[in-house]
């Protein structure tokens, strides 16, 4: 933690801006906290595994590929196992992006996405997508920006802080603007394990013509709790894969020998993701009614995960709104604008943090009765 | 494990080829299994740190760095845990190398270092040390190497795989020739833990001028024997660390969490590295005796870590040689090769392998007896 943050937990702030289920709380699946500890207790879990990752591991993300995401895919050709999905979504660009090439990333976005294509040497070009369209791809905000130096497209989705689900005909007329221009489609599904109302969640990678030239990025910190772990997986083509395995020692290293034991078994029985999507679910419903009922505050219904994104800008600016939320409600959340120029006037809320949804519910409230409290002096109504 | 690899380990091949300590036997001290198993026990293990790092991790690194390098660090600013030191390597590179730039690289030396700077988009300049100088640093090699796009060095301190200690009086003229031309250096310490005879390891952060233009890369894998638990460290001066603060999350994310709490313990005490040692100083006065009694093979003695590097060229190529060692041994040991061109005619043997002594005794009693007879079918005397 940075020291600014420890002297807000020194002081029992609630913390609803770190994007780690039930934080701090403990949560490990009986099932997949036997399995990391018998790596451990056993000794193997001071040994490297190869860097490409363990071979079961990656047998049982295939079958779990094939159920959820229906790709198929050859878990010894196609599958690389990393150290978390950060520096798989680095290393996932690593092979495409020369000195000049533009990566196009919708905003608002995961605020890594605008940093990355820099620190290859590229170009962010960022996408605006816009509330009165649900967040949804609108392709002729991407069409007017293409160029003869247009390499890639960079999607999170679920969206994350929006937790928009792209729907399939958006992601169809993404992928044919992909195909069509000889580009790269990087996704990041990290969030993709909690989809809510019977949403169909499509695999961008399975769309026509998609496969060959699509690196999808995976993660167990979001929707399975174990960010500690330290545990993602990057799927794609052969071919590519043929670059990626000659270099993945030097980029990633290996992956946690003992998360990936634990991973195994967590992937293999995912039966307590659907009890952690109950409670996001409740949770999204009363963060909805508890915003929506302050004055000059607003947020739809979140579509996945355990994010609220808040439009707050009818009290003030997102610095302002989260420092006074600092002050009022000893609730720290994130300020929208690093997740693109659109955020500003929005906050991040966490509503996935603590285990106990009483303390959430409790931090919710004190929100609103400080935001309430300052629509009122301002006059807002 | 590759599916080659496999093979071998199931007809009970003797795998000398891994630099992960006792592999495949479990050698984790209690203490750090205690504080591993503990964080996974109580949950905190499956959420995230900072990307920096744990911050007491930080504090014990800090201890350790005074005490053992007689380098002095704020641990606030100066230490940034990474997974690993594989991608801490790169990491390390990454601020400094543009199109173009020139790494100068020993050779032999750790097979990445070749790579990194051209994943960096920079040129590999490989620099010769020589068996006849003990492999030590011949600045002469450098200078005459040196250009206007020279950025960096890239240093093995010890060297894998000659095992090599860099020398004091060595590392003054490559710090003199690194500040001279404005250069910097990169440090790989992988080996600093096993050093023998007494030889004084000297960190080059802590020569003149060098502080300032010198980023060190630590790991926990090596003398720790806990490669598996991907732990490393990265330090260097607060400039440098203002910008990699800024990507850490962007190009490592977090390290895993319950293994920093494991490596926390290990690193404030260390006393089993000195176990350790004792056994690789015994391993490596054997490797040297049974290497040096073959005709045709000899190796000098190592100065650390637990690598034999052994000349086989008036037998063979190291394709030759190790390809024949697993077929009439049952051993696999590296070619020498990926170490750089001088390594035609080495073979890498990791005599760190297995935790009890006589599985490794034996295999080296293979080798000895596989090689002899081919020495004689060749009148190699």
């Amino acid at each position: 933690m940075g020291t600014a943050l420890n002297a807000l937990i020194e002081r029992g702030a609630a913390l609803m801006c770190w994007a780690d289920p039930f934080f701090p709380d403990p949560v490990i699946p009986e099932h997949v906290k036997k399995a990391t500890l018998e790596a451990i207790d056993v000794g193997m879990g001071s040994h490297y595994t190869m860097p490409i990752g363990n071979g079961e591991l990656k047998k049982e993300i295939a079958k779990k590929l094939k159920e959820y995401n229906k790709m198929e895919v050859d878990p010894d050709r196609n599958i690389i196992i990393t150290p978390g999905s950060d520096s798989g979504l680095l290393f996932a660009m690593m092979p495409f992006i020369c000195p000049g090439d533009e990566v196009m990333v919708h905003e608002p976005s995961y605020p890594s996405n605008f940093l990355n294509p820099k620190l290859l040497g590229g170009v962010t070009i960022p996408v605006p997508l816009r509330a009165e369209n649900n967040y949804q791809i609108d392709i002729e905000e991407f069409e007017k920006r293409l160029t003869p130096r247009t390499k890639m497209v960079l999607l999170t989705n679920p969206n994350n802080p929006t937790t928009t689900v792209f729907r399939r005909e958006c992601l169809e007329k993404l992928a044919k603007f992909v195909v069509d221009n000889d580009l790269i489609l990087v996704v990041d599904q990290a969030f993709e394990d909690s989809v809510f109302d019977d949403i169909e969640f499509v695999s961008a990678a399975t769309l026509p013509g998609m496969w060959e030239r699509t690196v999808s990025v995976f993660s167990i910190s979001k929707g399975m709790s174990l960010s500690g772990y330290r545990v993602g997986y990057v799927v794609a083509d052969d071919k590519i894969m043929d670059v990626m395995y000659g270099c993945a020692v030097n980029i990633l290293g290996a992956t946690n020998t003992a998360s990936q034991m634990g991973a195994i078994a967590a992937i293999s029985d995912r039966s307590f993701v659907k009890e952690y999507n109950k409670i996001f679910d409740k949770r999204r419903k009363v963060a909805y009614e508890v915003f929506n009922s302050i004055p000059g505050v607003s947020m739809a219904m979140p579509e996945s995960s355990f994010l609220s994104w808040v439009n707050i800008s009818k009290l003030g600016t997102s610095a302002e709104i989260s420092k006074y939320i600092i002050e009022h409600a000893n609730v720290v959340v994130n300020e929208g604008t690093p997740y693109g120029a659109s955020g500003e006037g929005y906050l991040r809320v966490v509503h996935g943090c603590y285990k106990d949804d009483n303390v959430l519910y409790d931090a919710l409230a004190r929100i609103k009765k400080a935001l309430t409290k300052l629509a009122e002096e301002k006059g807002v109504q």
